[in-house]
């Protein structure tokens, strides 16, 4: 990923807002053959120390061959939308705004007690807003246990972190304006999500001025 | 990727759908090393063949290292949300449905104009719906050439296509009908779109009983 100066981000809160509103992920790995799979992640902050946790299905060929020290690279795409050249006072090429995380790390493989607090955490993340929330700790030890035998649970050091907040930061103030009213008058939920980032941007913008 | 026979698809109408509705997908790599960009793809089918079209800046290092036959793999996630096992009628773990493809194929740089061509259907295809579309035809042929020394195109000819639409097809009419019911009471997109489709899954599914 080729990130140009003014879009990288050393926002480790945004950071951490992109990882968990777009949990669902791309473990990313190439031992033995390229290979990518969609899970589940989780942020863990463990005594100061930064990681992601994740888990697969035991049938999974990334599951087979990952193991402890092994690298992998970890994709979370955030908010995105296509931004039309037809929006500028200017003759320019069109583009796409999004936010993205990046995190090239180390594989470290979970033992069975981590793997249960792994998914007790991921489960009370999306139980807790349900009408009859299901949490792991109501499921009997036995079946959980059970239950685990077929997943993979990996830890995930960081050693590279990228961070993109593409937001049009090259477009003056008034072609940044009609970018973001081009984007509201859509029903498209990246492209409200995309309005919303920029016009937070701008603001912050005008009020270093 | 593991897909269990249940949610794998053959449906060649559906994986054109996905790719197209989400086609800011990701290009991975492991030339020298692990590497993913977020790119806009466009489907191609030309006399029977089909493959990827996308480009990058030139100032990526996957604009760099690949050259004519290496292995890319391509990602592209469509609709997807959580599912909670609260909404089952009897005890099972929650989990994540999702539609998505992913295409293995060989790297076939474009020459200049295979490059003019793709960014002319690709501005097409987004500056059709616009107000005021600011098609390639209409910026120049100078400008745009120029605009173009920047952009590295390439050709993905696939040798592997996977297709996954695991939509609780493991669980019965009851049970869908009333995951359908919670997804459907949620403002999430992802979740109202999953529901749309798991819908369009069981109508078929009854009609074929």
């Amino acid at each position: 990923m080729f990130i140009p100066k003014i879009y990288k981000s050393e926002d480790e809160e945004l950071m951490k807002e992109i990882i968990s509103e777009n949990a669902f992920a791309l473990l990313i790995s190439d031992k033995e053959k390229l290979s990518a799979t969609h899970s589940m992640f989780l942020v863990n902050e463990n005594e100061g120390n930064f990681y992601l946790e994740t888990h697969l299905s035991k049938a999974n060929f990334q599951a087979e061959v990952l193991k402890d020290g092994d690298e992998v690279l970890c994709d979370f795409l955030g908010a995105n939308s296509y931004i039309s050249s037809s929006w500028y006072d200017h003759k320019n090429v069109s583009t796409w705004n999004y936010e993205a995380v990046q995190i090239r790390g180390k594989v470290k493989l979970m033992n069975d007690d981590e793997l249960y607090e792994h998914l007790r955490k991921l489960t009370f993340k999306y139980e807790k807003p349900q009408k009859c929330p299901m949490f792991v700790e109501n499921m009997g030890d036995e079946y959980v246990r059970k239950e685990m035998k077929g997943a993979f649970g990996i830890n995930i050091i960081p050693n590279e972190i990228h961070i993109v907040s593409k937001l049009s930061q090259n477009r003056d103030e008034k072609n940044t304006e009609n970018i973001i009213q081009n984007l509201s008058e859509t029903n498209d939920s990246g492209a409200l999500k995309i309005a919303e980032k920029m016009m937070k941007y701008l603001k912050i913008t005008k009020q270093n001025i």
